[in-house]
């Protein structure tokens, strides 16, 4: 989501991602409509009516896959992907036949938020759920929308749909996600979009007493919260599969890579071979975006061949530690065929 | 040493360590003059005469401080050290009194090469060797430089020197530290310096498979060649001592780190923890070096924090292969008061 976002605004004032001499600092502002079961923000839920626009490489877009399969929603609410490399301005439906998404007939995201506001003016950044009828973004608050999938969205859920937002774990969730948020999932960012050697050692610090934190945490349980999956789960795994493909050499999270961190590891491993988790990561348009997209940290644009990840396959052992990964629920469907990552984009394929 | 050469003649062209489209080569002509025991090139071995200019960062340097150490050689050869980074035209003085070294008096290593030729078109590179009263450079011919020390200054060698180049087995040294040197010394730079992904991969896939050829070789045995530390061994450690610091990440070197090969890692650590290796290693200097140098493959100059490298002094257990480190010779004595590596630069300091 917000490396347009970012790009743009900094390209704007005529740098790329990286200030100097400054700290990163990611800008929340999202169009904060909701999609709801009562409609009150005038958006209300309806199968085949809204397109979700996502990206693989994007980690936060990738939560929604991950939700997206889980809760069963594929049918309702249908799916169109950018590419992983994108310009300044916009992400864009280069996958697609000719270019365009089959049925916003877009080449360009932008063209959705240009509909909605003719001068919108801030980045254009996956996910965002688009109304198919006016062609026109509703939403790109990334945050609101795997809660709302699972908490707004009930009636079209699948049979055995887990609960990835139950409300008993709902103030512990919260607090779990607040720190994973500003400390690992834009933590990394912050390291590698430092503008000075003191905001990035200071950015490294932080990152990596929260990584203890998760370590040893899950070193005694199998999930974040509770004992079964929940959309705090959802939103580490993202961050932590981009780990050593991208954020400990391009992002200077070096410390050590995730391999080294026994628990979390396992449970990054235990997560990736659930399924929805690992049946959605691209590692190659991981990689791509990445290394291609932030010119100012890699100019030469080549993209590194490893890590070998195959790795990722390897048992977990995490079983021991008990836990049911969909509580109640069932597992969910294979992808739908055209949703399926490519052969050699992942070791699982 | 070809730090700055390659530097020097890529800004020449017009642009930095990278050329777009090109695979990287070594420029390997050098001043091939030899400071010898018979004095056949004018320059015979004296104590006191000559001045060895290295650089702690620059592995090819950090070869000629090694083998000083072992050899004993440090009141017959003085030493002068330049700072870790350098500007495109000369490594400098800059950590001396004044920013001059204290012998020479010179700022910058290039006066001593422009007293030799005062219109020397190549690299200003270290190792550097210099006649102390013409304060002109005799040689900077690196692979020579250390077999020399070796073979030509016997007669200043420390009582119980070990013998790094014993003629049973110059002939399979020679062939290591040919392989070793193309695929390994060499292909961590052409990873690093790829013009183009196509060439990139291709130095990926040489120097990994030069890894894994070393990683079997000495999994059944101690050191590279014969039963104690030669001349192949030296070579080989000051890559492998950058490796996880500097080639994984900035030079993209990432299909693992060298903490994921059990003998190459255990091997590195049994030399690390030999006199001589460990305490002629300097972490923070080789980091500056590579990572603010090579602008044109690290803009912002953000110098990474990891990784963590207490880990060079976990126990190796490499003695249950056998071999003596020093043959029928001794460990060196501790380095002398003025050429130790700063407390904080290195994890067994």
């Amino acid at each position: 989501m917000s490396d347009v976002q970012q790009g743009v605004q900094q390209q704007d004032a005529g740098a790329g991602y990286v200030h100097g001499g400054k700290e990163f600092t990611r800008d929340m502002n999202y169009i904060p409509d909701r999609i709801t079961a009562d409609g009150r923000d005038g958006w209300p839920v309806e199968a085949g009516r809204y397109r979700l626009i996502a990206a693989r490489a994007c980690p936060w877009a990738n939560r929604t896959l991950i939700v997206r399969r889980l809760l069963g929603l594929e049918d309702a609410i249908s799916l169109g992907l950018c590419g992983p490399t994108h310009d300044q301005r916009s992400w864009t439906f280069d996958l697609d036949p000719g270019g365009v998404d089959p049925v916003l007939g877009y080449e360009r995201l932008q063209q959705a938020y240009f509909a909605r506001y003719p001068d919108y003016p801030r980045g254009i950044t996956v996910p965002a759920i688009v109304d198919i009828p006016t062609k026109a973004v509703v939403t790109n608050d990334f945050p609101s929308i795997t809660i709302d999938f699972s908490l707004e969205w009930t009636q079209f859920h699948r049979d055995g749909a887990p609960e990835l937002y139950p409300e008993r774990l709902r103030d512990e969730i919260d607090t779990v996600n607040q720190r994973v948020f500003t400390e690992v999932n834009n933590g990394v960012y912050r390291c590698g979009f430092a503008g000075s050697q003191q905001s990035y050692e200071k950015a490294y610090d932080r990152l990596f007493t929260a990584l203890d934190w998760l370590e040893e945490r899950l070193t005694g349980q199998r999930y974040l919260v509770g004992d079964t999956i929940t959309e705090a789960d959802v939103r580490l795994f993202t961050t932590l599969a981009r780990f050593d493909p991208v954020y400990h050499g391009h992002f200077k999270c070096n410390r050590n890579k995730l391999i080294e961190f026994p628990a979390l590891w396992a449970y990054a491993r235990d997560l990736f071979q659930t399924p929805g988790f690992g049946d959605t990561t691209d590692f190659v348009q991981i990689k791509q975006h990445y290394y291609i997209v932030h010119s100012d940290i890699n100019p030469t644009g080549i993209v590194p061949k490893g890590p070998d990840l195959t790795n990722w396959l390897t048992p977990h052992g995490r079983e021991d530690l008990g836990g049911r990964p969909f509580g109640d629920g069932t597992k969910p469907r294979p992808p739908k065929p055209g949703e399926v990552v490519p052969v050699g984009h992942n070791p699982a394929l």
